[in-house]
């Protein structure tokens, strides 16, 4: 999967992730009073808003960027309902040839760990029969448990050639709490990133591995450290836009192959029609608006890092 | 909920929780077979039989134990459907006046924590209603994020009245690896107690905060030290029995007022008549197998602590 989501990167010249955080205040009226209208103010109704918000910024992008990256969290706040939406939107960016981030920083205890790998990137065994169930094409996993936490994700991905994406240094402010803390010199991120490249060793596509790292688009110093720490990971950047991060800080994230990164914006895109530079879209094209903002995020990480 | 855990504690002088952990080869086959004739051998069918192999464990020991802790991995690995069964069984145990930890572990930045917070512990907003989702008592939660990331879930504890239990010192074998670093001569676990001591200091309930901690049984010397450093916090202790930890090494867990911890049993307890000593209870009393399997650790643990 690593190998497929380079060739969508080489193939759209875009080495960007849309995230797909649907808040139901980004949804323009029109589709909620629609969704609402067929089901009622309910979670299923909220959870219709959110698929076919989706489904029309999917459509509209999908030609341009090689993956998208759904955060669980917002579909799994409406129950089972909105983790309907959120299988409906995998599989529909899968059928549309979208390389698949779920963003789901679980992680846990071995056998517990290994529960949420199947669910999420294997097939679970009923009986005599094998099931996919939310079958994303990368996840994001926490790494406060240790090895034997990442273990049974990094076999999943072995067998199923998918890959993770664990959480290194996150972009949010107190990130640093623990995460800087020194140790033996070293910051905590580093000693993870070290682990990260060494659990990574064995998992290897064509050029980079399938075991990626999260370093957030915030901590451009950090990122370059980082980068060199783990040179065949691929990193996952969020942050920036909305979060602060600056596409000029992004070129130390990439090596010097151009590849090595993929940086992701949510709001920045799916609720672009809200920003003053693409209003004039209108609410009723926000899915336009989002278009744009795909390809002015393109331009702009693409000159800042001289691609 | 701080409050009611602790008087169901008293009130069964059983300072214990089960963990419902369901895994397919620990439902004896009468159940599973029922339920694939059912619904065939599906993902409905697996959720059934988790669901009804769940519902008779409850039934045998409800009344004597004061909360449940159903991991959420065990059912998220059968998708939607397994998802309907963890949602039924919080249910079904809060009916049964059980307090329902949801071993979730979840954790990521501000909004999407939020959205975490919203759908197991609050309410989410949809037009002009609002609704409960899985909706637990407490949720473990885990801190590599920082303030920020654990600060959503404490503004819902406090306007639901509900709790946390932040991961600290982990169960796991190789949980050293990154929480024993010594960091300016104390380890991490220490310094992520030190600040879920001050997370949970304006959210206190009678005696003890909502916000608690989770210390595996298997680090008894770090347990005693954690004690003091979060005096007012409980501590959920997994690791007793099938993960190694002897009822002999809970005491340093405990306050003197002989409250403090609430140790989780799951394997033990919901597939004890697979163990020699329960094996004469048979397959179709499995429930009952598991009930003895209680009153035996709730003994256990009594002498040993001294209650």
């Amino acid at each position: 999967m690593i190998n497929k989501l380079i060739q969508n990167i080489q193939k759209t010249n875009a080495p960007i992730v849309v995230g797909l955080d649907p808040m139901l205040n980004y949804i323009p009226p029109h589709i909620q009073k629609r969704a609402f209208a067929e089901f009622g103010e309910t979670l299923e109704g909220a959870a219709e808003a959110i698929w076919q918000y989706n489904k029309e910024i999917v459509d509209a992008v999908y030609d341009l960027i090689p993956a998208v990256k759904p955060q669980i969290a917002m579909y799994e706040q409406f129950g089972i309902e909105g983790l309907k939406a959120f299988q409906k939107t995998v599989n529909y960016c899968k059928e549309k040839n979208l390389v698949v981030i779920g963003d789901i920083k679980r992680g846990d205890i071995g056998s517990t760990s290994e529960a949420y790998a199947v669910g999420h990137l294997g097939k679970v065994q009923v009986g005599s029969k094998r099931y996919s169930c939310f079958d994303e094409d990368f996840v994001t996993v926490n790494p406060y448990l240790g090895s034997d936490g990442i273990k049974p994700f990094v076999d999943v991905c072995k067998e199923e050639k998918k890959g993770l994406f664990i959480l290194v240094k996150t972009s949010n402010q107190s990130s640093g709490e623990f995460q800087d803390r020194l140790i033996d010199g070293k910051p905590l991120y580093e000693h993870v990133g070290e682990k990260v490249a060494k659990w990574g060793e064995d998992c290897m596509g064509d050029s980079y591995s399938y075991i990626g790292a999260v370093v957030g688009a915030t901590y451009p110093k950090m990122g370059e450290i980082l980068r060199k720490i783990m040179p065949k990971s691929f990193i996952l950047v969020p942050g920036y836009g909305a979060q602060g991060g600056k596409a000029e800080d992004l070129k130390p994230y990439f090596n010097e192959d151009g590849l090595g990164a993929i940086i992701n914006s949510s709001r920045g895109i799916i609720a672009a029609y809200k920003q003053e530079a693409y209003k004039h879209f209108g609410e009723t094209a926000f899915a336009d608006a989002s278009r744009q903002a795909v390809l002015d995020m393109i331009a702009d990480i693409n000159q800042a890092i001289g691609r």
